[in-house]
């Protein structure tokens, strides 16, 4: 794709989208009144400010980086956000559909015809139609792939036959390849011939006349080192390398860890196929940890957040049928101790602390050990240790909390033995809480889930009915 | 601080922690026997093994990246994290201190003397110093500043006298500047006289005689021209830049959208007095998204998985109290309505799956919401659409889910009313957990606040007392 240098913003990214959103407003203003008074013959002079305010917002546009574009029509309802898309100049269809989240993309390319696409799909690299082909009508794909040479539709097919948080999946093709055999001055000639050099690179790949990877040349020694030197006395023999089928998270953990800027990716037989760039690892880092955000709270996908009732409905119905079954355990818990609670109403104000408080402190627990999990603090040999800490810091918790609200029962009920049970029912859940913190996300761990998938649910249902139970429980026996 | 080439990693890094987690247990075997044996005259042998076992321990720890025994840090507890940090060699404790996270490097300076850290401390940059000396003993910093000349001293001063997620106390001072009146050949000449370039030099900075910034050269640029050309006509002469009081989240987030690599700062006169890197906005994007599960789940901040049982507690009494105090009130909503539930004891069992689907519901919608604005996607302006359509989300879910469970609560109670009532709570208590849902982090904004803060405990409160109300308020008035 075209490279756009970005330029320093004049003003902030915010201000930019309130200015599109008023000439957005005004936009609209003059077509209400133009609808309005529809027949009367006055059209001609409303229809003329109209085009005046769209022409300036399509001004405005134009001055826009794609991304800060992208960031707007995410930012727009539904409506809105086609008006802005039909305005943007068809040549950069292409980059600022690389640019939007991929519920967003799907209502942009719903807007588009075939002609459209397949025109702001020509002039993407090969691992960026493999990024949107997924999300495109099968006949525009099929079209598409015939426009492409041999070896731009193998890249593609490449990218695609990959899940896609795979490195495969992940790597673009535009390697700058040298040879270790000559010298340094024979390497920046041949680069001034290039004219152009890919964004991102920061090192060439030596690679010999098979293509297996030698080694890399960082760009920085090419600048430093005397050029009559060779490549191959000069280039890093030993460079962090990839292999497509690796996880993509993964890679992006090492980008991070050592500071890289591009990698190559080879091959089982070292052969050198693509490369990783930091900016696509810095997307996947931003993702990896949204989606955290997400299944934690049991949100099956990023959502737009203008997304139609019924899209937000299907994404989030999952956990809340979930809910909806272990809300009923809980109930049918209680449920058992009807008599009890007949017998003594206050256990039924009493018994929503209990469980609300165990739930509010398994939810910690549970994020801080999802947290350590994602970044591999955790394996099975330190469990046994996080888990009697866990329980340490319940059994503070619950002596002094349930002390306090021990007493607080105990002034409102005048009755010191429902205080005791009352204490004595939040640290056994507490307690509780901190087990099903630990054991709940190594167990789906273990099952190869994703630890993170809706752990705030299934805690929340484990202490809800453990709560229930061990206070009713308590009470129908030392009470009653 | 030297620069360490990062090698292609042998074995993955959840291998290399396995090794020295063995090595460690061996190690603490020995220790165990020679221990028991101790007095026998037998410790001469033990101690042999033991010897052996560290220096094996050693060798593993000194083939290591410096961001790799960082990572193993993290994921040992105290005792071991010790040992290993005695065996890792003085000279690489500064890499390894600037890459742990605050948590644990407060646990790892603990256990150095003066001497120590000082010598870890005199191979550091500006920024680097600036980073670690809030941490450090106040006569160790002090003692420092002595070290250090005059520039040195008053970079370090400067970065500290900024908060530390701003520009000024994240950028650092290894720029390479060079006068636009040169020609391109003059620059290569300059650069190879450098003998070594920055890390994440990406494009060199041209400054006139007075430091002010007239444009950057990128590298590619440099690479690809013709060298006769001066660098006025080659540099962008309007790159983006940043100022030392941004919000370095701002910057991280320009970083991401333009791609950026390296950045320069100037000061207000448009001098260059700095620059960012990549590397320093994908940890700030990492530690963002962090701080954001952490404080949605109502923890204060990063937590050592291996922190004391008693700084733990300290990290979450705050919403563990807050929580304490609203499941308190969601209590004597309850004791309100003790009447009717003495009435009718089905009540007391139903009450919990109107406010925990609410709860579950809530926050669905305020993680949603709370993401967006995290993104900026959110302003006043589109508040009240989201407003509605998480109301018409919610009124799906109430009618549909609300009618299952109303029909369920009919079949256990045989009570038609009480189902009508459970549905028509559910309902309502669903709406009231969208516009929470809403609301609560839009005011949180609006009051400067950081909207996720402890949202989910808050979110809770509401749907727990409105469902206790509105169902026991409904079932009062239409059942009694």
């Amino acid at each position: 794709m075209t490279e756009v240098e970005a330029k320093k913003p004049q003003e902030s990214l915010q201000d930019r989208l309130n200015q599109v959103v008023e000439l957005l407003n005004k936009h609209k203003l003059v077509e209400d009144l133009a609808h309005r008074q529809e027949g009367q013959h006055q059209g001609l002079v409303e229809n003329l400010v109209h085009r005046q305010n769209l022409a300036e917002l399509q001004r405005k546009l134009d001055d826009l980086h794609p991304a800060d574009i992208a960031h707007i029509l995410e930012s727009l309802p539904l409506d809105d956000r086609l008006t802005v898309w039909q305005l943007v100049k068809a040549e950069r269809d292409g980059d600022i559909l690389l640019e939007v989240s991929d519920a967003v993309r799907e209502t942009l390319i719903a807007d588009m015809d075939d002609h459209e696409i397949l025109a702001a799909a020509k002039e993407m690299d090969a691992d960026e139609l493999a990024d949107l082909a997924p999300e495109l009508p099968r006949d525009v794909v099929h079209e598409l792939m015939e426009t492409l040479d041999a070896q731009q539709r193998e890249r593609v097919r490449s990218a695609l036959s990959y899940e896609e948080d795979q490195v495969g999946a992940l790597m673009d093709f535009e390697m700058v390849t040298i040879r270790d055999d000559v010298s340094l001055e024979v390497v920046l000639r041949y680069l001034r011939r290039l004219k152009e050099l890919p964004g991102h690179t920061d090192k060439l790949f030596v690679v010999d006349y098979d293509g297996v990877l030698k080694g890399v040349l960082p760009i920085k020694r090419l600048l430093v080192n005397d050029p009559d030197k060779d490549v191959a006395e000069v280039m890093a023999t030993d460079p962090v390398t990839f292999q497509p089928d690796e996880d993509g998270y993964d890679a992006a953990q090492a980008f991070e860890r050592y500071d890289l800027i591009s990698a190559p990716v080879v091959d089982k037989n070292g052969k050198l196929i693509g490369r990783l760039t930091i900016d696509e690892m810095v997307d996947l880092i931003r993702e990896e940890s949204e989606s955290e955000v997400l299944s934690m709270a049991g949100l099956r996908e990023e959502e737009d957040i203008f997304a139609s009732v019924w899209k937000s409905v299907r994404n989030r119905w999952t956990w809340l049928a979930t809910n909806l079954i272990t809300a009923f355990i809980a109930s049918r818990v209680i449920g058992l101790f009807e008599g009890s609670i007949e017998k003594l109403v206050a256990l039924a104000a009493l018994m929503p602390i209990v469980a609300g408080i165990g739930g509010n402190s398994g939810n910690q627990t549970i994020t801080m050990i999802v947290r350590a999990i994602a970044l591999d603090q955790v394996q099975a040999s330190n469990a046994s240790r996080l888990l009697r800490k866990e329980v340490g810091v319940s059994l503070v918790n619950g002596l002094v909390w349930g002390g306090v609200i021990g007493i607080v029962a105990y002034y409102l009920y005048g009755n010191w033995e429902l205080g005791l049970v009352m204490t004595a029912a939040m640290t056994l859940n507490l307690l509780l809480a901190a087990m099903a913190g630990v054991i709940i996300p190594m167990t789906l761990l273990r099952m190869g889930r994703d630890p993170a998938m809706g752990s705030s649910v299934l805690i929340t249902a484990m202490t809800d009915s453990g709560g229930f139970f061990i206070f009713l429980g308590l009470a129908t026996l030392f009470l009653m």
